[in-house]
């Protein structure tokens, strides 16, 4: 079974169980605003999107011996109740206008809410609070889940770790987007992409599948960690050159955004790095300005094509993948589940 | 034991818990500037306030049996780890200068890091994420206390209601402040400030408490409704009363807030009703403004003082703390415990 295969295989499920779930919240509201409001989250929630964190839950549960599917489901649903909190607060602090091809919740409620109150920033108002509501609901998921009261616990202790370890790589992202010292930012963009993708997309989810599966292996949250280190490297370095070199219809989102924004990639970091110094100049005058032309993204985008920065980043892409081939070896999963995770790693090394 | 000295015994260890809690987060955070965030948010959540939610919940935990202060404290403390987090929200949706005195914790994250980038929304964009931090390491400490599965399910259960319901509060909050349509709110004023003070200050804590002790009596959790609901419906009007008549140094922001923000409060509600259809298009007039001068203030203070709101406020006040005192005879706490909260009625009771 390849990683598409699986997918399609449990999408499906979890999606139904978002559906159920808010379709519930909604019924129970005690006002029709507020019935209203699960709604749109439900809508912004069923979105497409690729369920990936979801998925390796239930990859890792299966692949340590985790028999329950039902039990697992709604766990598993919950990280992508919590993911759609976070695509909420970025594109609040990105000022995004797209989100999955669709507009920005912040815009959706804005646009919608406006008939209630003067208020011009209601949408973001409303939007920055619903971070509470799908925290909230996700605990009573977990709360309400038949798992015993050991493996509640150090489930819980992992997935708090997450967020706040994604917290984390947001700060930093915030602070170096934009920086006023590019070049004193060292390994800054590692560090972001380690907490914002590889702890967060594939090392927490597969490590909680591993704990809801009941296995009490003590080394092999280590081994996960030698295999979705480099393979979440590997994503994070595809999603910075598709973000620079990708299309609206492929991201969902701008493809200038990560340019707008001034975010300091792999690649940004690696053309500063190989630039003369009137170069470097002439490039910062355009990366730091808060508002570009689309002439300036298109001057951008091309110095950074002829440092070679694209090249070097698919040479480094292939590099982790191949890391990433080799621990999985490494892992005491079952076969099985072992080849969902490989579909995985293909789909990383071809963007 | 009055709640005065219960807080005089309880007050200085959750805050020590806090204190600590924040420094070692400090030490072993991975990078010097997060190491800094730690120590904001330590200061932010240290500076003088109430703490009346954990002492709350101990005294629910206390007045039905539990006896291990040990284990609940850490507990109790991080309603004041999340109550940090609304108050960083709500002074990002107002856009608030002050918070207990000090400045709102967004502006002053904006003035500390704006050495880092050119963003300039980079202090609400940081405060935004400290709520997922909060959240994060408020259900580490959870997972990590002693109470059994059973108690630690129904402890999360209240937990995740208390946020749900608040945040419902808030965006009903947010849709009738600057009312397009204020007459047509009927009682949604009411439903607010259920939601936010009601329920997240008074009944919850304290029925967190209950499920905590052991306790599994069936009918007292309804004992606690009666009781909290009227108590905290006292809190919200002593609020509104306060928030219009009150003085800055009294209330830790400025005493112009509601106004300005056109919260619509009882005592709107109130002037809103009796006014003749002249003085409600003058009130209304001022009171839609988005920017309101000094003089506006005054005119809006005046124009509700005219009505008699304040009056009748006070008579609302008084049947509702009357109220909670029957009820709180009808709860099954231990004597010490209710002597507690018939203390707290009595600080509610005189503005």
């Amino acid at each position: 079974m390849n990683f598409a295969e699986f997918g399609k295989q449990y999408i499906p499920r979890i999606d139904r169980y978002l559906e159920d779930f808010f379709s519930r919240k909604a019924e129970s509201a005690p006002l029709p605003v507020l019935a209203d409001l699960y709604g749109d989250l439900r809508e912004f929630i069923n979105r497409d999107g690729k369920r990936i964190r979801p998925l390796l839950l239930l990859a890792g549960y299966a692949g340590y011996g985790g028999g329950r599917d039902d039990e697992a489901v709604p766990v598993a649903s919950i990280l992508e109740m919590m993911h759609a909190m976070l695509l909420i607060q970025d594109d609040i602090i990105d000022k995004a206008a797209l989100r999955r091809g669709k507009p920005a919740l912040h815009l959706l409620l804005g646009e919608k809410y406006s008939s209630y109150t003067y208020t011009d920033s209601i949408g973001v108002d409303i939007a920055l609070v619903l971070a509470d509501i799908l925290f909230a609901d996700s605990l009573e998921i977990v709360s309400g889940s038949p798992f015993d009261g050991e493996t509640k616990d150090r489930f819980l202790n992992i997935f708090a770790r997450t967020y706040r370890v994604t917290a984390w790589g947001q700060i930093l992202d915030s602070l170096y987007s934009l920086s006023r010292d590019p070049l004193g930012a060292d390994d800054v963009p590692r560090t972001i992409g380690s907490m914002k993708t590889a702890y967060y997309t594939i090392l927490y989810p597969l490590q909680m599948g591993h704990v809801l599966s009941g296995s009490r292996d003590g080394s092999e949250p280590e081994s996960l960690e030698r295999f979705a280190l480099p393979l979440g490297s590997a994503f994070q370095v595809r999603d910075d050159i598709l973000g620079l070199f990708g299309t609206e219809a492929s991201l969902g989102k701008s493809a200038d955004s990560d340019l707008q924004e001034g975010k300091l990639t792999l690649l940004v970091q690696h053309a500063l790095g190989v630039m003369d110094g009137a170069a470097r100049q002439r490039f910062l005058r355009l990366f730091q300005k808060r508002e570009k032309t689309a002439g300036d993204i298109a001057a951008l985008r091309g110095m950074i094509g002829e440092t070679g920065a694209k090249e070097r980043a698919l040479q480094e892409l292939s590099r982790l993948t191949g890391e990433a081939r080799t621990a999985l070896a490494g892992l005491a999963m079952a076969q099985q589940y072992r080849e969902v995770l490989a579909g995985l790693i293909e789909l990383v090394a071809a963007p």
